[in-house]
């Protein structure tokens, strides 16, 4: 009697991007959802003008990805990421704990670098496969994307450096 | 009738910096239990070899937080970080859901650089933090920390781009 083994999976690294835009698109559009809620709930008015740059930014990296489910030929479908999930409420913990105190931006400028590593772990990701892959179009695309992450994970550490760290200590002295 | 304003939090750099050391705790000693499994599901042998070498710095680097907590004169004890369950939860279902596939190795280097960006965010933070609090012991621990993510996330680059993302792709053509 023959036993037959479970049939492995297939599954090559196209898989494995498409699954990859997947889950970055979700975590994309709950980021365009986050971002009004912690530009609100800033204090400092650098932050507050950071988030809401981003927020523009971010619109602007769900349609670079929309070309890249076209280049696809898939529809623009997102995929349930636990990851931005997770990364979000601690952002949401922050706002509840921190309300009114002052180390809030400063914990709000954290919570939002741990957003932009995400992202850039993502893109940097999907980069090197679009590139074995031979997506020369949608690696553009991806790229342009992670240049805004990185820029803006730089901007949010020169807030946390150019005073807000620094208030979040005094005010609690 | 005098109203009262609900009391605002107090909380500071200290509070913050406490509430991140806790976050980073529970994340280290969840990476101890994660990386095992992820060592078992991979195919390459570099890339075994490279998560059971992470596994002995991250057992280390546990080690250097509980320091950091008798720095801060608190008892060492984690606080749940639900990014760092959702982020492995991803390399669960990578596991899943690529086992046996070409492309499973490419899969696993991705959900370990998602983590080691986690946590070179999160250090980062740390580290500017202990700086502003003038915790120069504690700084120390905390960059030696950082220095092995930053060299593990480039291992995983490393490791993608030599061989594990092509051989994903040759195998599934």
């Amino acid at each position: 009697m023959a036993t037959t083994k479970p049939k492995a999976s297939t599954k090559g690294l196209e898989d494995l991007f498409l699954d990859g835009v997947k889950d970055i698109y979700y975590a994309e559009k709950k980021i365009t959802k986050a971002l009004p809620k912690m530009a609100k709930a800033a204090e400092s008015d650098k932050l507050v003008a950071g988030f809401k740059k981003h927020l523009a930014e971010t619109e602007a990296q769900v349609e670079r990805l929309e070309q890249v489910f076209k280049l696809l030929g898939k529809p623009a479908r997102g995929k349930t990421c636990p990851a931005i999930d997770g990364i979000l409420e601690e952002g949401e913990e922050i706002m509840d704990d921190y309300k009114g105190a002052p180390a809030l931006d400063a914990g709000l400028v954290a919570a939002a670098q741990a957003v932009e590593h995400y992202e850039i772990a993502r893109y940097g990701t999907l980069i090197a496969w679009a590139e074995q892959l031979g997506m020369t179009d949608a690696v553009n695309l991806l790229k342009a994307t992670l240049a805004e992450e990185e820029a803006t994970d730089e901007a949010l550490t020169q807030l946390g450096e150019g005073g807000v760290n620094q208030r979040a200590m005094q005010e609690a002295a």
